[in-house]
């Protein structure tokens, strides 16, 4: 019998996060934590499941729902060897299907669906492969690999042959990178002390434990109130001393002009980048402020909606520090894309995570980037936030500043069944209750 | 009494286009031109409804849908007059809504619901005042019209200032272009001839008829294969002549260096413009091929995502025609600061139209155009195409090549009752029967 894609079951979870003010920024002030959560159903009799997820931050999630339901004619009946076996093929698909590609084309919420049931079929392969995601895509020939990206708006700046160039360029460390990931992890930062929500106490209180954990970066919230982050600048740089980076993010709150000027007055207190200035579909604005701004660099990408915007990014040196977001593309496909445009521009990936369930999921292709692509953690640190890993049947795992190697077969992105029934919207315990 | 928006109707509207190939082109084989449709109610006793909706072609319309209903919270059981004395306002609470601004932002079916029912407000505001909506925005002050825009991340661009003076240079006119306008209408080009799915015959007839009915510009669309191209292109400058304008419009089919070699085998046969050579995200991609193809001139804007994607190919001389889209973006209000930005960079407004509504509902903007901004129809034509037009309730009119100024109160989008009854999918009669 030849194992059948049975089924595409969602869930729309939500995290009720905006109750105490954790995830507060410039822009998103009240965020609910939420995931557009698709399972893939197989009738295989390994028993297994893939589970994937866009992210979002309440309103809306049940239409990322819906986005995602209608990709259930794409996989569901289809035979489960042919479509893992060819993810490559199944992502150009579903993103260049001629009637679905009108609602983005290659954004927003359409592509997003398209990301979480991408990195569903992923976590199955890696499950049924016997091995976590990131080694799984480690072990791939180069030929493998550039067989799973779409060449397509790309090949102005990256062609296959380029790509291919860089990934046998990388091969001969494999073993050894792989080796010291799994004894010391990949570099982590954090961002849990610099909400914008949090008192100046409980700001110094948790910059002198970010520093105590290991982390050589921190990151501060910034763009509601110049004298606000003047002196949050002030309290983290003096609880940090001169040595542990601090960066911050504007999350797009401003316009061109206005970034400029307010990051140099925040220069002085010794900025590693800022992130974010302005709108995430502004390259040129972002390189105006980048050359301006200059010797602080400049950071984005967890909204940049495709990898067409990414190469443009690079392409204008618009950015110093590509973040690329592992449930805003479209999956684990397009970021591989990415991760060679950055390496064809020697730019650092230092990937945004947090919300739910980002971290589990980011942490994958940052290690396979080091083990098979750049083959550094020069100047490469993987957001971390400490918020909601409990819900994960295989959380994140830091250590002295570091994510632990995951080592459980699959992509690490499986909630676990109760926190799904508890935080369904808007019929579980959490909600229904409230 | 004061009235009160009470209910925001939605349906998933869909036309059978592709059992006829109309409406085929490189990219988009067998499109089933679709909207997802909106109906704004109030219990003001004149019995009117404000009607809009996001045009899609086909797969993903029910998703269109969820999106446009998930704005009801936003209008429902608000007081009507505020909202349509404030347009400006709502915009901005809808498109910088903290949560929902994630699925986006502004981008994609979440920016395409807000236009849905930003439109259908303007809809019954025209209705209310007893005009067609582009008249009662031309007869709106400098003042009105900029505190209709939101000019966040326009402002390295285009100023409030530098709006109201375009807007106040354009005052003088006004009402000799109104009566011009009335007089003669509003230039059309057609694309009727050139769908990929023609016969040779067809295109010959129908380039024809297009030169009989005054059409001073017609388009065919290329990037399938490049000899038929070519063919096509000989045959369609054979039967109109030499001074009938011609574009191509390739939907995004080509790669930068492609766009580059193809464009060139087609110039000889004279091009007017090139329209979407590449991917609509690709700014950069567009401004190489621009400055490669010239004098060939380069147009896009129909999957143009925003207001600040279309700043940057203004800012990057990426294009030379800007096709403003009144589906596309967040509605009439985008569409405005989309034209001031256009006559900011001296650029012609040439918008796309066609699908299902598009005509009726572009035609408004244009002329507003005219009117109160650019105050000029040198080098600007509306696309036209014959499709679709008797199923509404105020359909276009193309007398010499010409767009009628349309003279019924409102903003032209509203099907008539029996054409949403029987397109309504699944169970309408058009398609339960299929």
């Amino acid at each position: 019998m030849t194992a059948l894609i049975t089924g595409l079951r969602t869930c729309d979870v939500r995290f009720p996060t905006s109750r105490e003010l954790d995830g507060s920024d410039a822009m998103n002030p009240d965020p609910d934590y939420s995931a557009a959560y698709a399972v893939i159903e197989t009738d295989a009799d390994d028993g297994l499941e893939g589970h994937g997820f866009a992210f979002t931050i309440g309103r809306g999630n049940d239409v990322q729902v819906a986005a995602i339901r209608a990709l259930e004619p794409f996989v569901v009946g289809r035979q489960l060897g042919e479509v893992l076996d060819d993810l490559g093929s199944v992502w150009r698909e579903l993103v260049h299907d001629s009637q679905l590609r009108w609602l983005g084309p290659e954004k927003g919420v359409a592509h997003m669906a398209i990301g979480a049931v991408i990195n569903a079929l992923w976590d199955l392969k890696a499950k049924r492969a016997g091995k976590p995601l990131w080694q799984l895509l480690a072990e791939l020939s180069p030929e493998q690999i550039v067989d799973l990206v779409d060449f397509r708006y790309l090949t102005d700046a990256l062609t296959r042959e380029e790509a291919l160039d860089i990934l046998r360029g990388a091969e001969p460390g494999r073993a050894e990178r792989t080796a010291e990931l799994l004894r010391d992890g990949y570099p982590a930062y954090t961002t849990s002390p610099g909400w914008l929500g949090y008192s100046d106490e409980k700001l110094r209180r948790l910059c002198r434990e970010a520093v105590d954990r290991g982390f050589p970066l921190l990151k501060l919230k910034v763009g509601a109130d110049l004298d606000d982050d003047v002196r949050r600048m002030r309290i983290a740089r003096e609880e940090v001393g001169p040595d542990v980076r601090i960066a911050v993010d504007a999350n797009q709150r401003w316009d061109v002009s206005t970034a400029i000027s307010w990051i140099c007055e925040l220069a002085p207190f010794g900025l590693w980048w800022v992130e974010e200035p302005t709108s995430p579909d502004d390259v040129l604005g972002h390189a105006t402020i980048a050359s301006a701004v200059a010797p602080v660099r400049v950071a984005t990408g967890e909204h940049v909606a495709n990898r067409v915007v990414f190469k443009q990014f690079l392409q204008a040196k618009a950015l110093s520090f590509l973040q690329l977001d592992a449930a805003r593309v479209a999956g684990v496909n397009e970021n591989l894309a990415i991760l060679l445009l950055a390496a064809k521009f020697g730019v650092p990936v230092c990937p945004h995570a947090g919300g739910v369930g980002l971290c589990e999921l980011v942490q994958h292709l940052a290690m396979f980037d080091f083990v098979a692509v750049s083959g550094s953690t020069d100047g490469r640190v993987v957001e971390y936030v400490d918020h909601l890993h409990e819900h994960f049947v295989d959380p994140v795992v830091i250590r002295d500043g570091h994510y632990q190697a995951p080592r459980r077969p699959g992509f690490s992105a499986q909630l676990r069944p109760e926190a799904l029934r508890e935080h369904s919207y808007p019929d579980g315990p959490v909600w229904a209750g409230g």
